[in-house]
């Protein structure tokens, strides 16, 4: 999986574990909607200094962002 | 510690771990000497895809280098 797809599922699948919209999750962390939403699609390519206010956002650590799921998950 | 010295400093262990100087490991990987220097003093902010780019050339998962030393480490 490409890390722009690895990163933007990790996204999404933590937003909804929390219950937030893309638009809650954008104003929560200060992020551009759209910007999020191209993001989940792995459509964007941010940098690691971005990638950290995602994962402030979402309330865990920037690795947990780009962590492969467990072979057979 | 600042998400790019975190980068950085990851980056500077994994490569001293692996012995290369930072003209092999740019050879290796495909990055430009310079720019490996500037990640390794926290200077540079880098994507994802390109964060990607220095793990596969120091052979560990991308999250590896966004990974926080753990307490008292």
């Amino acid at each position: 999986m490409d890390v722009r797809q690895l990163f933007g599922t990790n996204v999404r699948r933590l937003r909804l574990e929390k219950g937030l919209s893309q638009e809650e999750f954008g104003f929560v962390a200060g992020i551009d909607r759209t910007y999020v939403s191209g993001v989940e699609r792995g459509l964007r390519n941010p940098t690691i200094v971005l990638a950290e206010k995602f994962a402030q956002g979402l309330g865990v650590e920037v690795d947990e962002l780009l962590r492969r799921p467990a072979k057979g998950a």
